[in-house]
């Protein structure tokens, strides 16, 4: 079973091997290389990219998708173990994993961090339950620790805009940069960003308030991925300084480090002066683009001049979530296939 | 016309169509028999298999579906008659059910118990309203009074396991035991469950405490069904009794007779021993299996060591969903052409 | 770029167009006309036809769609420029027309009047900014200002039961009646009828009790399209009068001229005798048929009796509903292609 999930299920070939693929199908189309295969999307939070592009996906390749909305118009649902299920979840992950895998040939879950404890969530314990319980490939669509597509679709992003053969982004300067919010945001946007671009070999410069560290246990996996591939990361409060030369500005709003003795929703308004703008990515190379994973709030986290500018490279890395899908489709299906006698879930 | 919403629809010689035929279709896959054929399905009420099942079954087959959701995508929704249109529901049936059967090739509605009389449940006023004004052929994805595909589905987990040749299931012992919950929950997959292992033949015991008897009506027409089918129906308050010996032990939580005097979530939380699990389990045939519907209250309806144990049989069950479903699509897709000339209901 | 989204951009030849094709393609079915195309639809508003048969359009034309729904599914969207985004709409039109036009082929949006201030609705703001930043063409399926679909719809009615060749109603009396309700509705259905019927050439009366104006712009534009066609338009406070030897009677409410000095509920509750009943019917031509976009209030806006009788063409006008979208979704497919060298948007 090949569920794809965590950069963990990638690593520094895997990654190289989706973006290859990616850079690869967008100079000639693969057709209907998902012809009868069908996707089940399970939400438990909102979604338009992802959603549309998934679907995207299946009908450009030939297939199709149906979508679940968890606690709308689907039963919410219970993912712990061991407890009487007398509350306002009706269905639990252990039944409701093998019932779609009888339906579908893979299965996409979303489910977002929690925000009550940093390492509640980077335990993922609502993903790591549908990993365990699916009996077809799953997809990650972002969980509470990671957004292994939006992260794969950075680097496509980068590839295209400043890599070298084969998308090659060694030592390539890259900045994340924290940005204001009205209220705390899950960390696993900049998690897989950091993740992927370390991945990649991008010399990674993370920049932040105090207090808004990201988890040791992913800026370790960071370090150990960059020692693989060539990379680097380095973390600093300087956002100026951080910025300078690179390649590429990421913003992105992320809450505190939890559980948070303070005001969360203040800390994050306490910073009005790393709203990211034209003023800064002065300071970055002069071919540098500007990123962000979307949806942005305007003039909030970053300037309106800057996202309606020429540098603004927002648009292209949503389109790329549909390149660097359609890979990942195509390899949990195939991987799939090579260890099952199925000619699909329930025949 | 041909509305496949009730077990009247079928009949004891009908319920042996569908699972004979879905018996074969297991073994050798009926490929695109759904091509260019439009499902609609309408909700009322939330869900997960039948909605994915169903989508799983046009997709299959070639063809293809559209979901709403009254009240949510689409408006809320009246089906009384003769009553000015002043309040909060903007649709009446009266056109939905022509209009949409415009659109597709057939429709499929689920709408769930009122729980307020069981008198009102029983007369299922909102899928007759759809039977009557459809002018393409109507499936129950569950009505106020039963649950059709549900209780097809069960027999042919049955049939899989017990049944002889055509899956004949004459005699068997199976128990439908009453289950606690945290409040009252329809009557339609017991009726249904019911009536179609009645119309399948077994030797179907129904167990309960007092205050939870099924409506005469139904418990009459299992009657009739089984002196059909050479099969018997049983009732009883000893649940042990009635599990002793059974080839497939059914949990399932509904509420009180209603109108009901007391208070009905405390009715359904003073049985806390009719919780079935491993030790009652053990009063069964030695092959007996466990079945429910899903969603399932783990620890509360049934003990999770039991969901978890091979006896299972749910997640087979929820597969067997498709099977049927796609033998009743096939069916009402096929019986309308026979009595229409249109090729599609708009050309 | 070809968006169709409001009258002026078919004006009389183009209506004239969308008919014609449409009335021909009811007599030769065109097929897979639309294989490979994949529609994006994006709903700020609650839907039945349109959803139903736009997702029918696509599957029957052996194309495929998919749904978003802002604020529900998918996230809550801001059209305004110049405003810090630190409110509850995370999404920006911006950023989510052009990122959904790299995914398919051609959007289409739904977003109903505010009901705040004529003039504002008459700008229609929303629809106004996707067309803006959308890069495939767009449709609306109902916008604050017209309900472009259901105006043609509504067209293809009377040219069936009234057209001579090729569907021409020059001359032909129909007569758009307000009618009453229990909240103010908005205006779009009116103002599309009136345009489309005009702009077809018909005999168009208008009648609605003193202080429910329909917005002076969209009365301009219909005599101009009246002036084109040959066809004339007519107000009156008398709906007796109107309707005197009309072919057809379209009721509808809408809600009074805004901003409204009023109690406005109270205004659309204080003409009772407005309901269109078949004691009004009578006055209309022999074969007059009632018409109605749907969903209505029976017994409110409508008699019951007149809606059941065969004077209804209720169900007609939603089935052409179909037939009138598939038009222009062809058209604006067709259109794109010429002006693009994208086989689609993404590749």
């Amino acid at each position: 079973m090949k569920h794809l999930t965590h950069m963990e299920d990638l690593g520094v070939a895997g990654l190289q091997q989706v973006i290859r693929q990616a850079l690869s199908w967008k100079q000639a189309d693969p057709g209907k290389h998902l012809a009868d295969a069908l996707l089940g999307m399970l939400f438990f939070n909102p979604s338009l990219r992802t959603r549309a592009s998934f679907e995207a996906v299946m009908a450009r390749g030939g297939g199709s998708s149906l979508v679940l909305e968890s606690g709308k118009g689907a039963w919410a649902m219970e993912h712990r173990d061991g407890i009487p299920m007398d509350g306002d979840r009706p269905e639990h992950v252990r039944e409701a994993a093998p019932v779609l895998s009888r339906y579908v040939d893979l299965l996409a879950v979303r489910s977002f961090a929690a925000l009550e404890d940093d390492a509640q969530d980077e335990a993922d314990p609502m993903m790591r339950a549908f990993r365990a319980h699916a009996t077809v490939p799953l997809i990650s669509m972002e969980s509470a620790r990671e957004h292994l597509c939006q992260g794969l679709a950075d680097v496509l992003t980068l590839a295209e805009r400043f890599g070298g053969p084969d998308g090659d982004l060694k030592g390539q300067p890259v900045t994340l940069s924290w940005a204001p919010h009205r209220k705390p945001l899950p960390k696993a946007v900049p998690n897989s960003f950091l993740l992927s671009a370390a991945a990649a070999g991008c010399e990674v410069r993370l920049a932040h308030p105090p207090g808004f560290e990201l988890p040791a246990a992913v800026m370790q996996q960071a370090d150990d991925l960059a020692a693989q591939s060539g990379g680097s990361v380095y973390v600093s409060h300087d956002q100026s300084a951080a910025v300078a030369g690179s390649r590429a500005v990421y913003a992105k709003a992320w809450g505190p480090v939890l559980p948070c003795a303070g005001d969360a929703p203040a800390m994050m308004q306490a910073h009005p002066d790393w709203q990211v703008d034209s003023r800064l990515m002065a300071k970055a190379a002069g071919d540098a683009c500007f990123m962000h994973c979307l949806p942005v709030r305007r003039d909030l986290e970053v300037a309106a001049e800057l996202l309606d500018s020429p540098a603004s490279a927002v648009v292209d890395q949503a389109e790329n979530r549909f390149h660097v899908q359609r890979v990942l489709v195509d390899m949990a299906l195939k991987s799939f296939k090579q260890t099952s006698n199925q000619s699909w879930s329930v025949a």
